[in-house]
């Protein structure tokens, strides 16, 4: 099956707008086994998008042709596919009746325009959008099936989940079943790893896949065809024994998504000191609803002053080993952890450049600790040549790995092959 | 002149990575008058790529292609190239030679897979890449001139801006002069802003544009020919003044860089205390190099009981009157100042949501407070029906923008017609 996507608006083929449907939808695909072969984006321009669709439908076995549903002018994908097809748009009175009970729902008029919804090919197939005014549809030309979706990325992904997936599935037959494990893993590079998995046979039907989204790279175990999804958890333990320590979640988006979950079912509570990850290590989790119930602060003591002041940190101590210091770290986490008496504190400190270094401590010197209740873990890495916002991301991702180990009652600290330490 | 893109690679098709190049590419141009008329994002597969060059050099003067340079061998832009216009490979000497000097420079060996990246389609003209070693070249096809570039984003942005823009300037004569002012707003929505603008008479090639990117909307004031530009100055002074306090920024890309632009030049230091936007106001300066000079410290006080012990907000306040209120946030951003005596301090406490809103104060209820050495102004504003993401990014903007106008001498609060307030 030959799979395509069409993206369509002035938005998103002049840059104001970044294409992340299209990245989502072969993503999604892909993940199923679905590879996409060919993408085209068009403005709203009528000769463009009918080229477009007499073009691409001579090659693919399935197009999906993304945005152009709305009511305004420049919305002219059904338009465009009729002339494609050289068929009228007719009134489709089943999305009529849609639209004019959703307004009614909503206590909102609907204006003239949105009726422009209900317009489709004369040979169109009407698909569902449960969540959304854009009426989905779909128009064989040639040899392919033209999947129509609505720009808004919600009612996308509902489209593409619910109807889509589905359709391929029946029309083509072809899907097989399948299934994926995914490892996040921290202190490799993408190489390392591939030549530490090398060792692993892999049985016929499951492949091993890299993305790299740093501080992170994840690993993808896919698995095609019913014996190779049997023996997709043998693999995964296989490739999790082999890595050891640098698997830090499994089907998991981030670091900090793992964390929040582990947190919020423990119990215990967290308090926060930053300085140079800036208040990185607390947002990530507020992102998160439900942080409120374990997270006590997160204070991003950036002076001296405010690491005295706030957390109770000695001034001998800044004044002797300096405010990067594996000594400074440590007051830090056991200042912020003895103001609320949290279960754990986390705490970092660091040169995240690109100013600031010396030749004792470097731009990308960073010192990280973990306080509990029964005591302090620190360490000092080396993240050399590295941007700020790197430095400040890998730093994150190795405190939250302190924190996630000392949840599972593991050594705290552990050595990563690409992220050196200062000899403490 | 008809510009159009390809780009090449499996990661960017597939959606392991985000297209961020084309989006960047498509904007710059943009912002010179030259408008993307078509894009094609195609895979490491030779008949795709033969067929794009082929096809689409029928319909564009000229294309920029993306990737697929480097020295492995998915790489094959060039040798796909040379097979559609039906030529050879030839070692470019000069490039060879810039290879050889470049290892050698950075005291590393280089490998044989190296070489192949000075091979290029016998009638192409070299294009200096003073920054990799992937080189670029043009090669006329049909149409249209083809204009292969890194992949490596910070490659791309050079050869575009030191040599592909001179290139169509010289080639194709078309580029009038052109010049662009932004600015950056709050509080309004683009219909509300295109229907303020409505009245102003547009000289002749002055065109606005807006961007949405939310919680701002950028305006685009854009200038095409000498008469435009030396109007240019006018229409922006028009524009600001009918939007009055709905411009918080002009030529800077985020609220943020302008609010650290200010106080990195102004000597006044400032401390945060945040609830609900959970170190955003702190993590956005941080970004910049250079904030530790004005920052003394943001204090994420998630909890009452940290309200309490941190910033000495008096525990009567919040049993009283609650967490998200006035005197609360007042209490707050009163005691982060006093801590250090900073020049300034800001405070929020919200609802962001989903969950956590009442009949009182629904989620979407923040409470925005400024503290100086003279006295203290806030404002609780309502963010109804936003996500908790937006909640926090737009409260983070209305602090900045109260600390932006305290700093410029001006009222502190102002009406923002799409932000309704409490009555206090």
């Amino acid at each position: 099956m030959k799979l395509e996507m069409i993206c369509t608006g002035e938005e998103v083929l002049s840059g104001q707008i970044v294409d992340t449907n299209a990245a989502w939808v072969a993503n999604t695909l892909m993940e199923l086994g679905i590879e996409m072969q060919h993408r085209v984006t068009v403005g709203d321009r009528m000769d463009d998008l009918v080229a477009a669709f007499q073009e691409r439908s001579k090659y693919a076995d399935i197009i999906i042709v993304n945005g152009g549903l709305g009511p305004t002018s420049d919305d002219m994908s059904a338009l465009a596919m009729a002339k494609a097809k050289g068929e009228e748009l007719v009134e489709n009175v089943q999305w009529r009746e849609h639209l004019e009970d959703w307004f009614a729902r909503n206590n909102r008029v609907m204006a003239k325009s949105n009726l422009k919804q209900a317009l489709l090919p004369a040979s169109a197939v009407m698909v569902d959008n449960p969540v959304g005014t854009a009426c989905g549809f779909r128009v064989k030309l040639n040899n392919a099936w033209l999947f129509f979706t609505p720009g808004v990325p919600f009612e996308l992904k509902h489209m593409i989940t619910e109807q889509f997936i589905p359709f391929i599935t029946e029309e083509f037959g072809v899907q097989e079943k399948s299934a994926l494990e995914k490892l996040l893993t921290i202190g490799h590079g993408e190489s390392s790893l591939a030549d530490t998995l090398s060792e692993i046979t892999l049985p016929a039907g499951i492949e091993l896949g890299y993305r790299s989204s740093m501080p992170h790279i994840e690993i993808k175990i896919f698995a095609r065809g019913d014996s190779a999804i049997r023996q997709l958890s043998d693999v995964t333990t296989q490739v999790k024994a082999l890595l050891g320590c640098a698997v830090v979640a499994e089907n998991r988006p981030t670091l900090a998504a793992e964390i929040h979950h582990r947190l919020y079912q423990s119990g215990f509570s967290l308090s926060v000191a930053e300085s140079c990850t800036g208040g990185m290590i607390t947002s990530q989790l507020i992102d998160f609803a439900g942080s409120s119930s374990y997270l006590h602060h997160g204070l991003v003591t950036y002076s001296n002053e405010s690491k005295v002041k706030v957390l109770g940190v000695n001034p001998q101590i800044l004044d002797d080993h300096g405010a990067v210091s594996i000594q400074t770290v440590e007051a830090m986490a056991q200042g912020v952890r003895g103001i609320l008496d949290s279960d754990f504190a986390l705490a970092t400190s660091g040169i995240a450049g690109p100013e600031g270094g010396s030749d004792d401590k470097p731009v990308g010197t960073v010192a990280i600790a973990l306080a509990t209740k029964h005591g302090v873990y620190s360490q000092m890495v080396k993240l050399p040549k590295r941007s700020r916002q790197l430095v400040r991301s890998m730093s994150t991702a190795i405190a939250y790995d302190m924190l996630r180990r000392a949840l599972l009652e593991e050594a705290v600290i552990v050595d990563y092959p690409s992220i050196p330490r200062f000899a403490k």
